[in-house]
């Protein structure tokens, strides 16, 4: 009984760190959150403001909380990156000016006296549903981020699967069509120029520019108003048959699809996982999604696979997080 | 001393079974082949045929090799798939005509009594290059196995990674062009179709369908003629600026680097090994696809990446199948 209740009082905090918010989480040992915070990030005040706003949102985090420093085994981090996991630093952050080469871990630790683990924020994510969601159990998988741009993270053995350089898993990185728009990475026709919010609206926007006009949507050539736009009215939009919305969404499922299959064949996953935005449209992407992966991988790869949405919501980031400083390899504390 | 000794007595032997010939091969300690043997494997002649020709082929090779059984630890082979690795059954063989769930370890334990181990051929190849060839030392590889069909390897923490059925690896049968021409497996536009020899010669043919005319090559729509010509002049013809040619060996080489570049951002490898036949250009194939790679890939996946041709010629496979049976995840005996 006295090894429960020990069990019991352990406690880890997962940050996860966006371009737009901080959210810092205090999980137990079962994968709940007991208190958590989001504050905006304010990235454009700057790097060491930033890294102040971190470091407040914990200590309000833990002080919310009431529970005692030494009840708390680490913090864990879910960050944007490129970064070096073993080190802890941010090498660099599109969405965080002046973010070169921060040595946030280290940052940290010495801030908290506690042990802090960085890594990449979709790998995170994959690690959440990997631990208290969509994956539990679940030894191989794969998953895919679906938010402005396109993540992913890759489990390996029940393991995070780093690569050579910490530079695994940029699935929406994986060139689907030689010649389709320019990504922001520089390359042409990835994924996420197809399949990530951005690249639908982006992709809606090129429409009206040649002419198309929406039977549903007004945009007046209004580029604010298609940015602030849901992805669930666009969808709604496409499956009334509108000639505007209709073909971008189709191309957007159909190079996602193709992207699982490519997934599929390489890495023969037990089961992909989908997180994000575009998930709340539930069987009306998963269906057509899992009709496109069966045209395209291998038979037995194909119907051993599992393509499901993630558990977790929003929170998969965060929880992921915390469960970074756990037994490694293992999704308990 | 005696260790020493008790060490070079070791042999294992490496099967390469393929649709044309089987190739059986005594290997030492240090990853030589101390006496081979190869003979068609005659496979029109039927399964019960062809396993018999197999067991008669490496009883041969023991015989040859004057070797004692008690200094073979066992056999490893290579085999096309899908296949059944823990169980070490051929699933399935396109080449190998009526082989449908054949569990050829089994026969070959019972005929030799030692241990076997089977193996997808483009594992086993990958496998002889990470233990004798071009990725000696390096743990994180993929080898694409370039020939009549593409195959291909993934070793991930110097272990072959076999995904959740034994099904990973099929580099292939990536989609890389979601319009593209069919390829056996049923899909389109598979990476296979493009830059396998089969998929170049066939894109020649539907290029003379179309009446395209080559200042070099002379097939007088004489297929079998188009089906023996080499690789070789293939390419030398494009280089020389030959219309026919010229489109197809860039599109091959250019979606090979695609390939490459996804493989690079999904796995960030740090080596990618190229074996077969296409890679006797050397660099004339090595150049054009490092540039698509460098376009494409992430600028930190892609810098630290080394593309290589393999070192080990066509024993790569039979090199692999033999290092199968040693200290699991190493390379010595």
């Amino acid at each position: 009984m006295a090894e429960k209740k020990g069990v019991e009082k352990k406690y880890s905090i997962g940050v996860d760190l966006g371009g737009t918010n901080i959210v810092s989480a205090i999980v137990n040992c079962q994968g709940k959150i007991v208190n958590s915070l989001k504050v905006p990030t304010l990235a454009e005040r700057g790097k060491e403001a930033t890294i102040k706003r971190i470091i407040e949102t914990i200590h309000e985090n833990i002080i919310q909380s009431t529970i005692a420093l030494d009840d708390i085994i680490g913090i864990g981090i879910g960050a944007p990156g490129p970064l070096d996991v073993k080190r802890g630093i941010i090498n660099f952050a599109p969405n965080l000016p002046g973010w070169i080469d921060v040595p946030l871990k280290k940052k940290l630790e010495n801030e908290f006296n506690m042990k802090v683990v960085l890594e990449n924020d979709a790998n995170a994510a994959a690690w959440g549903e990997r631990c208290f969601g969509a994956g539990q159990g679940v030894n191989n998988l794969v998953c895919f981020t679906l938010g402005t741009g396109i993540g992913g993270g890759i489990i390996i053995d029940g393991k995070i699967y780093h690569g050579n350089n910490y530079g695994a898993a940029e699935l929406g990185h994986m060139t689907v069509n030689k010649d389709g728009p320019r990504c922001n990475c520089g390359n042409y026709g990835c994924l996420e120029a197809y399949s990530s919010a951005t690249g639908i609206k982006n992709r809606i926007k090129n429409r009206i520019k040649e002419g198309i006009k929406s039977k549903f949507l007004n945009f007046d050539n209004d580029d604010e108003l298609l940015q602030s736009l849901r992805l669930k009215s666009i969808f709604e939009s496409a499956r009334k048959g509108d000639k505007l919305t209709k073909g971008v969404v189709e191309e957007a499922i159909s190079y996602l699809g193709i992207a699982i299959a490519n997934i599929a064949n390489i890495l023969n996953p037990e089961m992909v996982v989908l997180v994000g935005g575009i998930t709340n449209e539930g069987n009306k992407l998963l269906i057509p999604l899992r009709r496109e992966v069966k045209k395209r991988a291998f038979y037995s790869n194909c119907k051993s696979l599992k393509i499901v949405i993630g558990k977790l919501g929003g929170n998969a980031g965060v929880l992921g997080a915390a469960a970074l400083l756990w037994i490694p390899n293992n999704c308990s504390c």
